[in-house]
């Protein structure tokens, strides 16, 4: 499989976690989305979406969408449960995260360490959606050590990406501890140097 | 099972459609956004996440997202494909409906219709963004009748609930004749009546 994605994106590196979690072999075609790579003619005759990441299987077929792909990968893994009920939940979740998290989170953080700007120059209603998406995660996590049933799911995959660079976007993740232990539960599932620790 | 769904909103009424297509009883209950019945501390106490739709299933369990909702009410159902890349399809479709076709689509509509907005006070980039999501759907349907395989899946319910409603939010499906095509083959076979013939 090829991996087209880009290092800085947390929708990439969800790609990379699940594989290098599952074993899963792979090529990883590093793609700067902040050099307008994605807006290339070539890229886009691939991958009309023009978005990453973006994954060529190994049977040549094309398959865009975070979400969709980590689900894809992993569907026949303990990272997608077997229940119907627990699939639906992993679901909401996903769906959650691409609308209620990661316009909010991912773009201040992208504002703040792609475009320079300051914290104060966020816009305000991304800041307070952000927010409130870390506060209801944080609520999520109250009572759990993983967001559906006993183990850890694509979810929690999903979610961490960004969770985790969150304070790189200006969110503090102090006042939300239960966030905090779950990235790291997350963190040492998946075999990550944590984000705090990076020179 | 309950659905706690707005008649104005095609996120609801994609659950609506999934339901009624597949004879799956339900009771509405209609929650009116505008009025902020979302807000309403009763209503966050059983939906944290405050959206609609959300839906009690039969067992008391709750699940929220319009895009999880429809696949966990089909997923035995030839609306959603048995094979796996089929499958990674849809879901990749669902989530591209998410982030980057609702967000544009769906604003601008509700700008026009519920603020009274006129269409050039639309936020410009949403404007971009959902023509290229209109004109992505076209290419999409160049050369197909449905958009994943040879039968309608849980990706045209999701996919036609904000784009038959467009030209509300100011844009023109005129000049997309494979999306006017398939919009009248998903109508016809949910059994809706068209958008232009109502009232």
């Amino acid at each position: 499989m090829q991996i087209f994605g880009d290092s800085n994106s947390g929708n990439c590196l969800k790609v990379k976690y699940t594989c290098d979690h599952l074993g899963l072999p792979y090529r990883w075609e590093e793609v700067d989305v902040a050099s307008g790579a994605t807006r290339a003619p070539s890229f886009l005759e691939q991958n009309p979406q023009g978005q990453v990441p973006f994954v060529v299987l190994d049977d040549g077929r094309p398959l865009a969408q975070s979400n969709a792909i980590i689900w894809h990968l992993a569907e026949q893994s303990p990272l997608v449960p077997d229940d119907g009920y627990a699939r639906a939940r992993v679901l909401e979740l996903l769906f959650w995260e691409q609308y209620s998290h990661e316009p909010y989170i991912a773009v201040c953080r992208y504002n703040l360490v792609y475009q320079g700007k300051r914290p104060e120059d966020r816009e305000p209603w991304r800041v307070q959606r952000g927010e409130r998406a870390l506060d209801l995660l944080d609520a999520m996590l109250d009572d759990r050590e993983w967001l559906v049933g006993g183990t850890m799911t694509v979810a929690d995959v999903s979610l961490v990406a960004y969770t985790r660079l969150a304070p790189e976007g200006g969110f503090d993740l102090g006042s939300r501890p239960h966030v905090r232990a779950w990235i790291g539960r997350v963190e040492a599932a998946l075999g990550l140097r944590p984000v705090e620790a990076r020179a």
